[in-house]
């Protein structure tokens, strides 16, 4: 591939890493040519990303109110297009899950940022790249400073370490969580990052599904697989090998860093506009345990992914949910690991699920989460009233 | 290589390097058969260890007064043996130059814990190694962490990140550093390693040495390796890609992880005796740049590194005897520095020296400190009465 045009699609190109996606291909025009443009609602951006890259084929989740040369196709149809080497799936939930799959069966390169893909189906997703020789190239800073902290090396890891910042509220007692407004919770202290996965870095939930995306991706046992806060963000994650040595992937926390990284893999180009590490200015990294009991969500996250089956589609469409619910302030911070752990509980899991049965997981887990809401926003009201 | 018997030479192996090789070897016997041994004038331990691994050739530089089984042979016809596969040099100081080319010129591979080697005659060493089709594999943590860091990627590293620990004497000042004894200066606070290096790491002399022989391992120049004080010991290197990303080594600081990883290489092994690194207890790691003014041997080494030709012979020299008469108390901890500066500013330096140039530079040197601290010792017999 070297020195030759990659041809990428970009699923998901009008939120946070879909745009910075675009933004490397911007710098690097010799080396990308962007031939797919897919999303959501958000029609202003997108028209304007259809003028400058000018694909060969798009996709939109409402109706387009302008007109262009692209072709309209289904996400599916724009992964699997025989002219893609690439797809970025930038997308947000469940909304990668088809699209991933589409890309992996017609053996294309993923490159993933969409966690939800490898959490909810991971037994399928990696047996159908394996079964049709595709890669999956990680796009999270974790993921990808754990794919470069392996690369080159033929033995398999003793244990990754996956580093948390520890979110706004680390070192807040349960009474202060319980008060966090959703405002605070989107003020994150290292990372700028969307909505959803903002909040859920504060729930520490986007950790515990970091963890099940690396058990899937690198095939460790959750046992082997730790979790440090590093308030700093500047190492990404580490990988311990069997003789003891720890390698570590650092950088400033810059989400382009990873983004291009799993573009030009194998390669890497000199992009002026990424930030250099200066870490005598950054004097100190600090690490420390983490405490479970502060953040159920990720131990929530844990159990789900031990439990594997249809579990973790249920943990990511329940906090789905609760956390949309905390966001439009109906419910409070704490309830969000409420609301994910009723439903965990109340879920009869499915071992080895096909998709189908993970399809029906998520939408029973949804239904759940906003029927027993209501119900809470109910109680509030009482107490309030 | 996989799982077949490795054969090794160990030169020097009564040193603090040597015996930790041996330890290795000792807990991997299904790896690794030790066919060569060669010592100074340790009698006592060589022949505790040719009883322990029969090896079939062994040196050492004075008359052994034992009998064996095994052939008296030079550590040339060791290193360069038709049975030997790979050849450990752990000799101190000049010793280690002849034997490493005997090596490279007979095509083996060479685990390289003797620094003079390729700071006195980096370019011919690894012109010679290139001819040859021979590998030089470091077996220093700093060099063995930026090999790991490498490995596997494709391209060259825009940044070396040296670290360094600072040494016992970090914070003193000017006239703190006049009063330093030997005995002082011998107490590392993260390392064990043999006296001459000890006191090199005082002075960050060692970490000088440790920049030239970065820059022809890796064939970096010298304006891309940056020092780094970190007092822990614990990241032994880094280096940065020129995407942004650096890439770390982590361990507690213990020369066996280095010197099993480049005799297992490219394998990893488990080996239970090796200690594991538990970041949440050392808890903080700090970085600082580095104050040439304090450590004058540091700038001395970089000039000369800089220079080229037969500078750092000259350094390697008159380093050695200077701190040769410090640690017999004839010249102060700041005097090293003086001497070694003295020597490279009368030196007349050779560009593309042959080996034969080298030898006499490094004599030249030996001889000039040698007259020179006399007269430095009498001043102080001068002043003192």
């Amino acid at each position: 591939m070297d020195g030759s045009i990659k041809k990428i699609a970009v699923l998901g190109s009008t939120g946070s890493v879909g745009q910075q996606a675009l933004e490397i291909i911007r710098v690097l025009p010799d080396r990308f040519q962007v031939i797919g443009l897919a999303a959501g609602e958000n029609l202003g951006l997108l028209e304007k990303q259809i003028r400058e890259f000018q694909p060969v084929m798009f996709y939109c989740s409402i109706e387009p109110d302008f007109a262009c040369k692209g072709k309209f196709l289904s996400m599916e149809q724009i992964a699997s297009h025989p002219e893609v080497d690439l797809v970025v799936i930038a997308t947000s939930g469940k909304a990668g899950l088809e699209p991933a799959l589409a890309a992996l069966r017609a053996g294309k390169t993923v490159a993933l940022a969409n966690k939800e893909v490898l959490v909810m189906a991971g037994e399928i997703i990696t047996r159908e790249a394996k079964r049709h020789q595709a890669e999956i190239l990680p796009i999270d800073s974790e993921h990808s400073a754990i794919w470069q902290c392996l690369r080159g090396e033929e033995s398999k890891p003793r244990r990754i370490l996956l580093t948390a910042s520890g979110g706004p509220f680390y070192r807040y007692s349960q009474s202060q969580l319980s008060e966090v407004t959703a405002e605070q919770a989107l003020y994150h202290p290292t990372w700028k990052m969307g909505r959803k996965i903002t909040i859920d870095s504060a729930t520490l939930m986007n950790k515990g599904l970091e963890v099940i995306e690396a058990h899937w991706l690198f095939d460790v046992p959750f046992e082997s697989i730790e979790i440090l806060i590093h308030p700093q963000s500047i190492v990404h994650s580490m990988v311990e090998f069997v003789d003891g040595s720890v390698k570590a992937q650092l950088s400033l926390p810059d989400m382009r860093l990873p983004i291009q990284y799993a573009l030009c893999y194998p390669e890497r180009l000199l992009n002026s506009k990424l930030p250099r590490l200066d870490l005598s200015k950054i004097q100190y990294l600090n690490f420390e345990p983490v405490d479970l009991n502060i953040f159920p969500c990720l131990r929530l996250a844990l159990d789900a992914g031990r439990r594997g089956g249809t579990y973790p589609a249920v943990l990511c469409a329940a906090d789905e949910v609760a956390v949309g619910f905390f966001l439009s302030h109906q419910i409070g911070f704490l309830d969000i690991a409420l609301l994910v752990e009723d439903a965990l509980e109340k879920h009869q899991g499915i071992n080895k699920p096909t998709l189908d049965e993970i399809r029906q997981a998520d939408i029973w887990a949804r239904e759940y989460v906003k029927h027993l809401s209501s119900s809470f926003r109910r109680d509030k009201e009482t107490i309030s009233s």
